[in-house]
């Protein structure tokens, strides 16, 4: 089905819009619109959403709703509801809410991103993120730990592979139920997504690798397509491409979910989503937000539906 | 250098913007922003260079001034000028400027797609492109042949792949000095691609593959990776990602020269392109057409160039 080299008859998809696409929008969004949100990707075939985040509402006002979100999530037993926390205490918050089945950890590859984003060395976001993890499975969730500026740093610059690679080994002995690797600046090159996929494949055997990647310089789903290529099983995308990072200067959005659809789909790996929906979705994010979003496909004809009707 | 699967060291750049990227702008630029834009293309290093079209400028009045953009071109034996054709007396026009290199010649995968874009169906397209050809070289000129609508067709959808790969097999018969696959409606994805590159290749042995994606979906760099790691040695792409067909209803923009030659470059495919310079060309241009263009990576800061200057 899918050409030379292959890749796998379909991929886990992860719906982040409603915490990385919103997080870095200065307009105060309502609650019931991050519901409707979350509403929105399940109709259209989304089975884990990262839904919100449990961090200090002083730095990122937007997450301040998190308990809220959570509290009106619909039960639904076949969604994975993810909760983004950066420490015990943000673990502590997602855990009591009762709503979140897996908590997202994030450690960052460099030192200089780490203070940045989240006060710490990189050697003690990897602790912190652990400790999350351990903290989810002793509450009888689960936890998985995200990579961050995997792919380059924006203060520090070019990030070692092997520096990565090492990272992601050190994390697996947490038993995290994935390691992802996010390209938070959008400087990632498809062949480097290839090698390091493959290298923390085989640096984590037994533990599945998802890529988290922005589009900042427009080769988001290249990127996606290397992971998808070279073994990653799991991908992150955003309604509407929405996203950036607050503390990442020059960070776009997320690769869009539409657009992330649209490829895969065409190209014979399944998404579980359904392309139409997906696109109804962006098209109505973008009147919530008043403008237009930057996800391609959702401002395109839908191929191969033709002008006069086939 | 370059991941797994393998890619090429290197891949030949063509800078298609003074031709496709303006030809669907309804403001007319004069031929001295045009002369500009071929001036820095060649400074970025380009070497290759679509300048122009020599159309029906009632149809298409931004390349009514083809033959004062010819007369004006910097003497370069070292720079490839393209000029399009789609007939016989296109091709006369072009040969009389004595200024074109090469004549660009189009055929169209489908009879729905030719006649809307030239009047012609399929086959009378193939074989008015085999005829440019045959004039391009009895002038002492070189010809290649653009297949148009390759992945997709704006007005009957799918587009059979061994159709395709069977007009490239006709096509080679002419010895096109190459044979282009084109996405004009920007609905490819990469495994398609990989397929149908593979397939050319092997249907037309010796005659090298040139690709010219669109990015109307945001798969264009997926696209152009897919095409490269299947041995496709020749890519299209615009400055600033302007461009659109005037009879392809929802074409948006070629794969913008800035974001390719950051993605190639950065995965250890030469393009003989500096990155910087294509990057301010895209900056000026933008300041010509009065507005932010798609390409992407003149938006972003230049990696790896960090904030605090590494």
């Amino acid at each position: 089905m899918a050409g030379d080299p292959p890749v796998p008859e379909r991929i886990e998809f992860v719906e982040v819009g409603p915490r990385d696409g919103l997080q870095n929008e200065k307009v105060l969004i309502s609650t019931e619109s991050k519901l409707a949100l979350v509403a929105r990707a399940i109709a259209a075939g989304a089975r884990r959403i990262e839904v919100t985040s449990f961090v200090n509402p002083r730095r990122v006002p937007q997450m301040a709703d998190a308990e809220a979100v959570c509290a009106g999530l619909p039960e639904r037993p076949d969604v994975t509801y993810i909760g983004l926390v950066m420490n015990a205490r943000g673990a502590e918050r997602a855990l009591a809410t009762g709503r979140v089945d897996q908590l997202g950890a994030v450690c960052v590859s460099t030192d200089a991103f780490a203070m940045a984003n989240q006060g710490q060395t990189s050697a003690e976001s990897a602790a912190a993120a652990m400790e999350i993890v351990a903290m989810a499975q002793a509450a009888g969730r689960s936890g998985q730990i995200t990579i961050g500026a995997a792919f380059g740093c924006p203060f520090s610059g070019e990030v070692a592979e092997a520096g990565v690679i090492a990272l992601a080994q050190q994390l697996a002995a947490a038993r995290p139920a994935e390691i992802a690797l996010a390209d938070t600046i959008g400087c990632g090159n498809p062949a480097q997504v290839a090698r390091l996929v493959a290298g923390v494949r085989a640096a984590a055997p037994g533990v599945p690798v998802r890529v988290h990647f922005h589009n900042t310089r427009g080769t988001g789903l290249a990127n996606v397509w290397a992971a998808v290529q070279a073994g990653a099983s799991v991908v992150d995308a955003s309604i509407g491409g929405l996203g950036g990072c607050p503390f990442a200067p020059g960070a776009a959005g997320n690769v869009a979910s539409e657009d992330v659809v649209y490829m895969l789909e065409r190209a014979g790996v399944a998404t579980g989503i359904d392309l139409a929906e997906i696109i109804a979705a962006s098209q109505w994010l973008s009147g919530i937000m008043g403008r237009t979003l930057p996800g391609m496909a959702a401002q395109a004809p839908l191929f191969p539906q033709t002008i006069e009707g086939a």
